[in-house]
Formats: C-alpha cells, structure tokens, sequence
C-alpha cells in the first residue's frame, strides 16, 4: 500500500531521508509491504536549487498546502520551535503520525506532544534526534525495557567531541580547532549551542525522561560547555591516561535524580574513552544488563536518515500495546556523589599540599599544580574551590567504575 | 491483566528471569500493564535445592503438565536440541507465543520455527541468543531496518574472549588461561563449543540470517578456534598496537555472502579492540548508518535474563504488522578480500624476503619472523602458505578500516 508522506524540511537530514527512500526502496517495501511515498515537501525558499530529484513531489513554502492534502505521516526536519510544535500538534490531532528529529523543539515540547498524539491514537516517533544514527530511544523503549535504569551517560554531540579529539590527538588549542570545526562544517558560524553544552543538554533530557520516566525542565540541568577547556588540561590528563569528554549524564540516585552536562576526565580503559571526533556513544546502566553501550554517528545526513527513516518505517509496521507516559517531574539534587576529582592550582605547591593533606591524591605535574583527588564529595570539592585557587577543575570517571570489563 | 507464562528450564538465565520480574515486578507491571506470571516451571531434576522463591509456581519434570495447562506464552531457557525443538513446535501450533535463548537450537531450527509461529499467527523471539544482554536482534530488526547491512562483526563468545583478554593482559599461555577459565566458571569441563568457534558460529549464522534476509546453514561457516592460538602471537600483536579477537564475520559481497568464525587481529584503534574479559560486542556496517557497534555483556544470569524478560515484554506489548521470513538459502563464497595478514614463519629471514618481495610488508620480529603482508587476495595468501613455512597466520583488520571514527 502506498503511504503519503509530507516531508517538513530539506536540510541535511531531509535530503538524507529522500536519498534512502530512494536507494534502498526495494528493501523497504520488501520488509514493511508499504510503498513510503514522499508526496510533499516544505521548503523555506522555494527557488533555492537542489541536488535531489523532486519529480513527482508537490514542494511548497506553505504548510497550508500540507494540511490540506490527504497524507499518512508527517516527517519533521526542518527545526524551528513553538511553530513547528503548533503544526505538530495540528497534524496528530488529526490523527496523523509524525516522526521528529528536532531535538531543540522536543526537549521542549516532547510531554505536550506525546499527550496530543497519545489522545488522538496517533503516534510521534523521535530516534532521529538524539545521538543520530544510534537507535538509543527505540532501545531504551523497547529492548532495554525490563531494567530498572540508574544511569545513562552519553557524549551525545559530534561538534564538540570532535573538537575536544582534535585538542588531544594534535595538541591544538580551543580556538584553533573551533576555527577548524567551522570550515569543516562541523560547527555553526555561531557555535554557542554546540560548544556551550545547550545541544547536548536537550538530548540529555529526552535520555532523562526515557530513563527514568520522569518529566524534567531544560532548568533542571547543570550545564558546562567546552568553550573555557584549556589544552593544557588535556595534554595532562593523558599523561594520567584519561580523555576529556563533554558527557551527559542522568543518574538515579534513589530520592532524586541527578542530571548534567560537562567535561569530565574518562579514564582510557572506559569504553567511552575511545569514541574519536564526530562518533557519539550512550552509556546504560541497568539492573538486569549492568552495563551497555552504543555507539555509532552522531550526526550527518544519511546517519541520521537512518534513525528518521526507521521510526517512518515502525510508524506503520510496529504498534505498541501500551505506551506510558510520564506524568510526574522528577526532583532533581544536582548536589554529585563522591567522586574523583582533578585540579589545576594557582598556589604554591605547598599551600595546595597543605590544604589536601587529609585527603589521598596523586600529584600529576609539579610545575602546573595538577592533582588528582581521589573520592571526595560534593562539599569537599567546592571547599577546594574556596580555600585555594583553582584554574580548572573536572570530575573524573575512573577506571574499575564503570565501562570497564567485569572481571579483572 | 495477568499472563501465565511456562518457564522451561532453570539453570542460570531461568533464575535470572525469575529473580528480575520478583525486583523489578512494578516496573514491569507499569510499562505493559500485563502481570507476567509465571506459573509454570519445567526442570530435569525435582530434587536439587533451588535459591529462588517458587512458591505458587508448579514445578514439574513433565513437559505434558505443560502442554495440559492454560499457558499464554512459554519461556525457553533449557537449552537441547531437537526434542526441545518438538515441544517449542507443539505450543507455536497451538498459537502460544514462545521466547527461547537456546542458540543451538535455533541456528539450527530458527526458519522451522518462525514459520510455524506466522503459520500460527503468533511469535517466537529469541534475542537472548545472541550476545546475551546487548539488544541486537531486536536492533538489526526493528532499529537499523532503513540500511542495507553490508557487515556484521561481533565478539560473541564471552569465555574466549575471556582467554585472549587474559593471554594479552597477563601473558599467559593457553592452557594456563583455560584453567582460569574452568575454574571462574566461564568455561565449562569440555570446552570445545567454546574454544573451536562453534557456540560463536551459530550465533554468526544467526546475525547474517536477520542482516541479510537469507538463510544460511552451519557449514557455510568457515570455523577456526582459538584453542591453537600461542602466547606468542599475541605479544608480537601488541607490539604492532593489535589484538587478537574471536570474530564472527559476515559480509555481503553482493553477489554472494561470506561467513566465519577466527581469531583475527584488531587494530587497537578500532572499537572492536577494546572489548575486554567476558564483554561482548557487535558491529554493524549500513548504507545509511555508516558503522555502529553494540556492547555489553555476553552472559550471565540477570544480563541474559535481560533480554529474555524483554522478549517477554514485546511479545505481549509489540506487535509488528509484517514479519519477513528469509527463504532463499544464501549464495556462500567462502574466498577472502584483499586484506592486510600476520604471519610467523620458520624459513629464514632471508628466504621469507625472497618471496615477499612482490609485496608490501612490515618486518615485526626479526628473531620470530613474524611479518605483517598488507593488501593481499585470498590467493596471494595461500601461495604464501605454500612457499614459505608458517607457523601462525591471522588475518588483520587494520586501522582506518572500520570503527575508526570518520575524520582524520
């Protein structure tokens, strides 16, 4: 059967989606009976010229146009925020399924959507926008279903990961390769949603939720960026074998839940060490299957039209029973657990050592200042912060804690 | 709603499935809204002291007080092989849905069974089969369902790759290694399914039917163990930054299909390389995703119970309109790419430069011979096994290959 897909949006990701739609429509139709047929799209700028053949296709700068036509699905990829969710919501309640890769938008708008969707015995669908290609949503839902989930931690934005591998592997500094990441198209012109840790903050938070089944607020997250990293700090967490890695991290600790963006030294056995440049990689943590991860694109445009274009296909292939929605908001304490600490002092060596002498560090460079302080909490931590003067500061996620293999 | 499920078997995931829906009971009651019950226990010995609570469970020896009750789905976890097969055919005729984590069974049965559940207009799930808690049949079925897969590679068998994690870490020799082994419990009194590639062979014949839509038999399998594997090999792999894994290969060569189990070297840049211990992982290579990889534990009793309780789950709460079963055998060709190789060789130095003169090599070690021949056909490869005397040969997967992130 022939289902009538309107797509919004022929970015990056759109023209990913056409391009699957058409090179692997054979398969497709094979493994679902369903011919996908994009009958529309929505464009910003209707004489811009395209690479991808529109034969056949009805393109329009007038979502008018599409909600007047008769269509099975709707594909959103083409951002935006409260009008896009306005649309959104006009199509599910029409009982049209919707598959978004909008992550700025569902961060959101997700709860509000769902529940329009939920209503109208509709569904919306949304691998595509977090981690890219990874399918870390359907997993979550759908195969890592029987665990109680603790924590999911996630280097879950390209821009900046390959930013942070280029400041380690070639010992450039942070303006050298933003420069770099702007000429490879990697980063925006204005970088601050990438580098600012805001991008990898919305897909922290639809983690989040998934995880914990709980509602959370953009507010609700503790974010730092990469923009004040300093070479410097790389080049001696190696030497401590440990790699920067800006991580999203959600943990449930019990009476609340923790949730964060920031740099934080992995140590190099953590399989999360190893993910290079623009990959992405998500951390589970569960109690049936310990530990887990997945790794894979982050970005890109046939990468991410591979998410899109699965969530088109189990839009009309694959049908939950029950869906759950969460209703409550989660408090959250943003106060951290005990952990591994490394510092770079402005003191004298003796005053630093003086100040951490009740507490078990290992000195990494004598010139610089740089310790590392091993399981300190929270209070400690910031009593640090206080009593000597600190140029830079990052929890580390040792070796033995997690991602390492169990035995040995 | 409260769903009678048989649980055949009672060994190390049937505890674990019973042990997850007893802790985590309320969050599985909460997401499906079916009360999984089991009330149905089959074992093969009434006699033996079990830790877990069965109170209210009928525990039998007879597999007819089963097939007499009212069951609404049946849990395989006792592994056999054609008997078992039988009774799993009998409840799927009568329209009972059935989970099975039984690998041997089902790379032998998997197309008989699957036809008669469609046959029956019920399901048979099995990702606990393959690569124990890691969600991958789930993943290559419903999540990277948008991508011809053009390769699977996995390290699917958690005690060997146990034993080369320890050979290389330790340097231990492999009867040395093996005894750990034994007596940690990862391996068992006869080890050869284990040892010779056979317990990864059927789950690599697994992946290939699902990642390509055909069906494969066991001897299309080319099968080398790691039970010839010296100590020595794998230090002169460390040397040039590889290591040895047990990889079950699978690979679309368009016009035929290439299938194997071997201990082949890793670049130590590659994802792959870092799978320590009992970990498993899977690689997954898409025209639409690029590459991804899938890790996590390979065993164990909650970890496989994982994915089994999963399975339990989605046979209840997830229906899929169309399943596609493969029924066409696929066309096997068992002759290699070009491909860079490992060799140590007993000629002189001299003479193994004399016939490796025509090619591209790196000298490892000059006393052990041992050489790395890069790009070279399957034919090159046997001529050389020809001419020259070699002790060790493996195949390497090299750097810039595959599971290196993309730039650089």
């Amino acid at each position: 059967m022939e289902k009538k897909i309107a797509l919004l949006g022929m970015g990056t990701v759109g023209s990913g989606v056409l391009n699957i739609l058409k090179e692997n429509k054979d398969l497709l139709l094979n493994s679902t009976d369903e011919l996908l047929t994009i009958t529309h799209i929505l464009v910003s700028d209707l004489n811009k010229t395209r690479t991808v053949d529109l034969s056949g296709i009805q393109v329009t700068d007038n979502i008018e146009d599409i909600k007047n036509a008769e269509i099975d699905l709707v594909v959103e990829v083409m951002g935006g925020l409260q009008d896009t969710k306005t649309h959104l919501l006009y199509f599910l309640e029409q009982g049209i399924p919707v598959v978004s890769a909008n992550k700025d938008m569902l961060a959101e708008y997700i709860d509000e959507l769902e529940h329009t969707a939920l209503n109208n015995k509709t569904t919306i669908l949304y691998e595509g926008a977090v981690a890219g290609g990874i399918p870390i949503i359907h997993s979550l839902t759908h195969s890592l279903n029987a665990n109680r989930i603790s924590k999911v931690m996630g280097i879950l934005n390209g821009t900046t990961n390959f930013m942070l591998t280029q400041m380690a592997d070639k010992g450039l500094e942070y303006e050298d390769v933003l420069k770099i990441a702007q000429d490879m198209g990697y980063a925006e012109a204005d970088p601050s949603a990438d580098v600012l840790g805001l991008d990898a903050a919305r897909k922290t938070l639809l983690l989040a939720r998934l995880a914990f089944k709980k509602r959370f607020k953009m507010s609700d997250l503790d974010v730092i960026g990469i923009d004040k990293v300093d070479k410097i700090d790389i080049v001696h967490g190696k030497k401590a074998n440990m790699t920067l890695k800006l991580l999203g991290v959600v943990e449930d600790k019990s009476s609340s839940y923790h949730l964060s963006v920031a740099p934080i030294f992995v140590d190099n056995t953590h399989q999360l060490s190893n993910v290079k440049n623009e990959k992405n990689a998500v951390f589970v943590e569960g109690n049936a299957i310990g530990q887990a991860m997945f790794y894979g694109p982050g970005a890109g445009s046939y990468e991410t039209a591979s998410a899109v274009v699965s969530d088109m296909i189990n839009t009309f292939n694959l049908s939950s029973k029950k869906t759950i929605l969460p209703e409550e908001f989660g408090e959250v304490d943003q106060s951290k657990e005990q952990s591994d600490y490394y510092f770079r002092f402005s003191d004298s060596i003796e005053s630093v050592k003086e100040v951490l002498k009740d507490y078990e560090y290992k000195l990494i460079d004598e010139t610089d200042k740089v310790f590392i302080v091993k399981s300190i909490s929270s209070k400690v931590y910031e009593d640090i912060q206080e009593e000597l003067q600190v140029k830079a500061s990052y929890q580390v996620i040792g070796a033995g804690q997690d991602g390492v293999a169990g035995t040995n």
